[in-house]
């Protein structure tokens, strides 16, 4: 079975080199969803939601009011999906459930997503 | 093609056992995401909205304004959200449709989903 | 890696022999998820969203202020997804990306997809 959850966090970055508004430093606030994936427990739960919402929000401890151009040269929607994913992998190593996919959303209506 | 509707039924429950808040006798505004597949037939439809509507709202007859551990002895969203496909499989069963996902929001920003 | 976008197009319709509502002249905010998949390039992007936003507006051109049975004879969800499909398919072509899904809203809880 499969577990959502669905985050936000604000940053500011700029994209070196982008022809165009995104080569200026501004900001966003990033929406996340994270899904996982595992076997129902004998409690009933593939994981308790208090739990996963624990382990995401320390992955996204050091991008949440960051400047992202201190952690990624070149942070774009992709990139810093590729970061967070690599990120999520190492949190939820030995819990049980595995990262099945990660949807970024920069802005209200577009997304990059890993799965 | 897959065809999906969103709706939403609001019960009460408890999780017998549980270490928390959640022990406590509480209630949700559950939201449900029921997708089907099938072909399109020749007039110009998987199925009928009207129809899928109408069948989506038998199954969730039982779980609407209920409380939900009267039907499931744990009823976390993973046991819910079994209950409710085992429930829908039936219901569609002959129609031409097959269940291929089921997502349960418990809450506003979290949850699950067997396909 | 996938990216999506959500836009929408407003039309009018009606299902021509439909015993129903849905055979009186009305119409729809439609909303649609573009979803392409494609492979992350040294700029750090699959594709500039400014540049797959701008594609999906010229595939939605026909469809956005129309009467879409001057389109399709009998213009269900399903086959306006079904033509908004190869739409897109041919004006990606040649992009690096892939149409991988596109949902279609017709209203807020119903939707199609071809994927």
């Amino acid at each position: 079975m499969k577990l959502g959850v669905v985050t936000e966090f604000d940053a500011a970055h700029l994209l070196p080199g982008y022809q165009g508004k995104c080569a200026r430093l501004h900001g966003h606030t990033y929406q996340v969803e994270i899904v996982v994936q595992g076997e129902v427990g004998e409690n009933g739960f593939v994981m308790d939601f208090y739990q996963l919402k624990k382990i995401i929000a320390r992955s996204l401890e050091d991008l949440d009011h960051s400047y992202l151009n201190d952690i990624l040269p070149n942070p774009t929607a992709e990139t810093i999906a590729g970061w967070l994913s690599d990120r999520l992998n190492m949190d939820l190593a030995g819990t049980g459930v595995r990262l099945f996919s990660l949807k970024l959303w920069e802005g209200k209506n577009k997304w990059v997503m890993i799965d």
